[in-house]
């Protein structure tokens, strides 16, 4: 069974009262219970011992699901560079909306990751440009939330491997807003929907981009990664 | 001299009168004085002999611009036999609007180039996704044409090498409007502006980009192609 | 189950004792067998009616396996017309060795497909350069063909979505072997290694990557693709 | 002008005999050489106050190249940051051989950049793969290295953006030798061949691909790069 961790920030659904409103037990909880009919889900947070990912535990991880918000420097660069073994060994990653600026979504990405937001609560409509994608797998042609916080190009990461989806927004920008990165035998997605203050995650289409989403990053057998030197 | 070739297929400009209201010396005139004042431009339409493309006209062009729309299967196949194989051989391609249904483009692009469109003439946004690529140069973050026609996703081309335009349109529509790809050693531009009955390449950033992709595309001296059998 | 369709020119193997020798039932009868125990395997040759793939059995058809050398041409157009349009809607197609020249191949890619050979009969060592791959699973860092004919760089092909193989032969060659693109909705991958006078496609690790091939080009549900004028 | 800073770790030239005949005044000297004629170059080494890259210094630069070996771990990081910064904002970047273990090239890329090697002096023979791209040009389809250390796969970096050569080893092994990757408005080039103890950079085409490379990398003019909040 594929063993899928849900790893949240986990701050202010307990100290902001609007996000409690609409994550109770957390913004993982929402995730986790998307997920878990078909994966060996677990969550973790970032004021656990070791952010809730010791060794073993990221070991044991096929997927790892990520949100972070305001807490993003607090993660410790042991943990981030625990991660980037794990996926660069095949460890599936999913980045979530605000996670963007997330220490290990800057380091396997090499680049700023910023890009320009507006909190309006306008609509977004997503596109899937790449219909054949197994993330698109049961999706309408598009989608629509119909209160978001904005993101709009430029987005400064690497020129998707492939370009899932792109999202319009009603105030008039557009964003890439499904982004397929191999980084040494790992998969990474990023999926730009998800707010605190929105119930995103408990939309239908987002929940099966999540789930399939887990199903593309879960690592194969793969070939062996020997390095160093050759006879 | 970079020695470019506008070709138009020149039909509606000749019929239509909403059309010749707004290119009265047909799209490849307007697009030819966007150009020239940098390079040597030519220009040729689809009912002169060869669509005036012979040989020899086509091996002294570094980069063809192609404007097609009600006509394109009236382009005789010898011609776009002649202009695959001058691309992959180096010569630059610029691919307009509706050329995206043209016989040269389908050719080299291997998909059906199909799209959802609607005649509306509602307001396009065009955003720079790419900001350092050359094509991109000189242009403000984003640019607005006021009347268009909508070009939506899904847009079925593979997935280009480098994603320069996404556009926004106020009826809820995206699009990938800047698309290059390498074929051979052909560079081809793919640039999704442009419209019959608006004046759309009066317009000073869709000119810019023109001009951009002329500089792109121009073939560089590269390294021998050399196929066939080996000692 | 995943149906399969195996193609194959079968006319070496039927006049010339040297392939005959090594192919007896023809190479579409040995990539079925190495198929097999997974896929529901069928056959097809170009000198059935419709070489073997009238409209219903393509349509029945997930991944396509083509093997073709020296009758490119006598493959009609009708024909590759529908591989096209099948792959376009999501078919899988894996074409092998010498089908680099195959009308539906150069369809596909929009180039010339050209490429350096010599028939030398000498080593070949295949490389995993993308050991995450799917395509990869199971293999060695590499493996060995003691005899082959070398096909040499340039190959005149768009750049691959994913690289996952290059040779090394023995002469001073290398090859792009394993290439991956997206066309539509469908997944191709050309792979290199096979000839009709060496038993490449009894080798184990042959045998492995085809099995791995057809699932990965096995067609997912996907989106939606709608195409045409919008309300 | 293009302004070109040349970076060198400059340590073994220092204590290393057989270095010292190979290159007696630096590395850095002999590839500023070979670029000096078309481009302002300047060179920069690791025991400098601020590696000799201190701010205005990067901000001069228009292409940076960089040679790094054996001392890889006393580059610090804020000179890191800052070379990363600005290859975001679109200063072009090189690196050379032993170069694929410099912070810098890790910190834009996200992966290990490791790879397999054996110092055996044989001989390599670099392929372009890619005839049409700019670094390219003026090369022979392959040119022989008679001496070198082999760098094998699988190379632990992200899919190239560009593929443009391929090496192959006498001793058995292929390696992607030229990779282009695009990183925020940064144009970076990867070349492989290089060594402190055979005259590599003394080559006739490995110039040629150095100042072709200096050329592809220099910065374009590009549009605006603003990020954070909008209205």
């Amino acid at each position: 069974m594929v063993t899928v961790t849900v790893w949240n920030e986990y701050r202010h659904e307990r100290t902001d009262e609007a996000v409690q409103a609409v994550y109770p037990d957390g913004i993982h909880a929402t995730i986790a219970a998307a997920l878990d009919e078909r994966f060996a889900v677990r969550t973790a947070t970032l004021d656990e011992p070791d952010h809730g990912l010791p060794p073993d535990r990221l070991e044991e991880t096929d997927v790892l699901l990520w949100w972070g918000h305001e807490a993003h420097d607090e993660v410790s660069d042991d943990v981030v560079d625990r991660v980037q073994e794990q996926v660069l060994e095949g460890m599936g990653l999913i980045v979530l909306h605000s996670g963007h600026y997330a220490k290990i979504f800057k380091r396997l990405l090499g680049t700023s990751c910023n890009l320009q937001y507006r909190e309006d609560g306008a609509t977004e409509r997503v596109w899937v440009v790449d219909p054949g994608h197994p993330i698109a797998d049961g999706l309408p042609e598009s989608f629509e939330l119909p209160q978001t916080e904005m993101y709009g190009e430029p987005f400064d990461v690497p020129e998707p491997d492939r370009l899932v989806f792109v999202s319009w927004f009603e105030g008039g920008e557009v964003f890439r807003s499904g982004c397929c990165y191999l980084r040494g035998s790992g998969r990474i997605f990023y999926f730009r929907p998800g707010h605190e203050t929105y119930p995103i995650y408990e939309h239908e289409h987002v929940q099966q981009v999540l789930r399939n989403a887990v199903d593309w990053a879960t690592p194969r057998e793969g070939s062996p990664r020997t390095f160093g030197e050759r006879d």
